[in-house]
């Protein structure tokens, strides 16, 4: 159960502000679904529109790394931020960008070992070596 | 500092099972360099050969996933869980793999964005849509 | 589904012992009204008296932070703990202390950017500034 | 040592980009001190700029929530997420702003109290209370 | 809900790679009741059998720790990554192997003390003392 | 380089509360080694007793768990929650109580296996089998 309220389309609609914003969403993703992350955020106005401005500039506008390394980058964080919602939603978005069966296990693998070795090495307290300095 | 003594490479050689896995280190990476995780790893001749079967298996075996995006998703699980070490280590790693400085910005700021979002999902409790859901 | 049985207030009638921590927090707080948290607590006597101890302590006792204040440090933790029981609990309580909805957007915009921000930072290891140390 | 290079002044009045910015940041503060987190940031300009314009809008422009809380909402976040970086940097803010010695000890407290309790909520997986949800 | 198909006895008896492994589990443990992660990891053979693999080196192998401790060091993970799953796997493990519950309520205040001065000691920044390092 | 003052030993001696705390961690441990995270929490009189008082009964009482495998709950959680200062102290403080370079071994290896299965079960969010419930 969430800790705010979930703005329903009917809702949305009686807030020009808001309405303006799920516009956006509908459009930038070209679908007419809104998630529920945009539903909670609709109590938030400022926040709602800062989030959106932040997700087009960072996850959709066209940069060097591509749209669906982008999504793995994002599941790998919310794995390890462990955060249930996040990777439902974006193992969901990187289906729909063609993300196989085969790149998911290599993903989790990655993923996997990462936090294997991330425990290792600080349960070991291992100094950086030098080689690794930025010049 | 680390909480175990560092092996130098005369310690190692003076015991064939940890020199052989570090011969293996150093053909598998092409490289005479070995890094300090693997020098405290040495203290646990198990742990060594299991952790480094896992590396190759995971990292430095083909799959599907290309090096280089593989190298990103650690560097997002290793900032995630704050591990130094890993983060200089695999910054560095993505580097020798031809990561450019804009690939940098753009991972730096997907990461960002992810751990944002993820905290404000988790704060807000949204409930996963039912249109996420694996059929 | 909880990892110990949750104490009704009949089970806990018959333990004088339990009986006194739980009037002690009805006493406390002015409310008949005891969470699953002391109910799960109770399974273990001198964790749930300490545990109270520290909270009244800590949250109850009047110092230089007023209530609602320490609710908000109190969620922003548990937010990035990612402890989905702490966020509603203080949520609630937060919203009994007079938490406006302006106020919660507040928080949530702090949270998130505290988060970005702290990824960031750590992506780039950024040292400490001298500045910043105490004199 | 940080992953990426940290640029001087010199360095920066030679972009007038990164300037513009840095001149910002000065004014915004109103102090000539820019601390190494900006100059670790000037190597992504558009990361640069998006940061900056986050901080003030959620840091520095007025609301209903004073300039301290915001920062022990801060602090409190980045000792969760563990962010070295960012625990000196906000708690010498805090001291700016007149943060004192025994609003640093209960910050501390009430900071120590909900990781505890965080661990023992988690732990024990309570289940929240139908009593916490919002109508 | 998972991200991923979990297996039935059905789909895994029409798959002998699968059928081997889920063959290994029941074997080892000596039961019949495989759990769902291993239902869930079926979707990827490699990586299924290099978990088993790990679990069997690390869990079930004698070594110098016994059985208990392993678990209860298992838990103390889980509980601080907020792993829902692994809690209550492992707690219910933990049982199997005889863990009362006076060994639960230690167990839990040693987790909550860590926890809650993990976090003093990070928010202070305390330096290592000298005389903890490895001579 | 901790937010706050480390006392001296003169400093604490011209405070008769904080030496007579002093006193009691020195004879609690049979030594005259006082930590930097105790001066650390000088600054502080309420919370380094309460602190105290949580350490003597939850580490150095004589319960149902060893004193070395409390240590060993202690150092999974600090690695998990990346306390540096703690991984280091409380390393120590097991090596004080016998803690063997096998011990050490297995240790790294369950926190190890326990973090990458953590990984992979949030990764697939698979759902708590029944049989896990408590009766």
């Amino acid at each position: 159960m969430p800790t705010v309220k979930l703005w329903t389309d009917a809702e949305v609609s009686a807030n020009p502000c808001i309405q303006a914003v799920f516009d956006d969403i509908r459009s930038t993703r070209k679908s007419d679904f809104v998630n529920n992350f945009w539903r909670a955020l609709a109590n938030q106005p400022e926040l709602l529109e800062r989030t959106l401005s932040s997700i087009k500039q960072v996850m959709i506008a066209s940069g060097v790394l591509d749209p669906l390394t982008k999504e793995l980058i994002y599941i790998a964080v919310s794995v390890t931020n462990n955060c249930s919602y996040c990777i439902h939603s974006h193992t969901a978005a990187a289906r729909a960008k063609g993300f196989t069966d085969q790149q998911h296990v290599e993903l989790l693998a990655v993923i996997g070992v990462a936090s294997e070795t991330n425990a290792l090495a600080t349960a070991l307290q291992v100094p950086v070596d030098p080689e690794f300095t930025v010049k």
